[in-house]
């Protein structure tokens, strides 16, 4: 006995449609944090560079130290000194210089 | 007379696929430059902070001003006082600090 239905329906994937979104994208984003004080400096560099980079790669968290300095610590480990700084993929970038981190203490 | 098909036929795009790329989407970026001298400072912010913009928005150049000196002109204009350097959208970042322009001539 052919059971002909049976191999039709191999064909098919099991529990989705060809519209299901893929699983979870934005768990595979870098994190950079934008590490700022609210200067001038400050300002231009956020609203033009931390805004430039790929939404779909970069997840971009922006912290404003002299308001949050809690965060001192956690920037100062990542290798901040001054600020504006970004962090992405594990590196401290300095942009152009608003003010050493001793100024937000 | 009626002539049934070109009521048909004008339903069809004239001259183009369904498939057909958007004209020339190239032409609304926004044009960055990356200046640099090739030293580990530069090569380090190239490959992590300048492959990080967006390219949706963003035509990278990258211009090493050690090996491309008839460009330092062009990049002192543009405000840049040391390497690695981005310019974009009309501003220029210094990125952390590899050396002075001062050093390339």
């Amino acid at each position: 006995m052919r059971l002909a239905t049976r191999g039709v329906e191999s064909h098919a994937p099991p529990n989705r449609t060809p519209h299901d979104p893929p699983a979870q994208p934005n768990t595979m984003k870098t994190k950079a944090v934008f590490y700022h004080a609210g200067c001038p400096v400050c300002q231009a560099a956020e609203q033009n560079l931390a805004a430039a980079l790929d939404p779909a790669r970069y997840e971009v968290e922006i912290v404003h130290l002299g308001q949050d300095r809690s965060r001192l610590a956690e920037a100062e480990q990542a290798g901040v000194k001054s600020v504006p700084a970004l962090v992405l993929g594990g590196a401290a970038y300095h942009i152009n210089h608003g003010a050493g981190l001793d100024a937000l203490r």
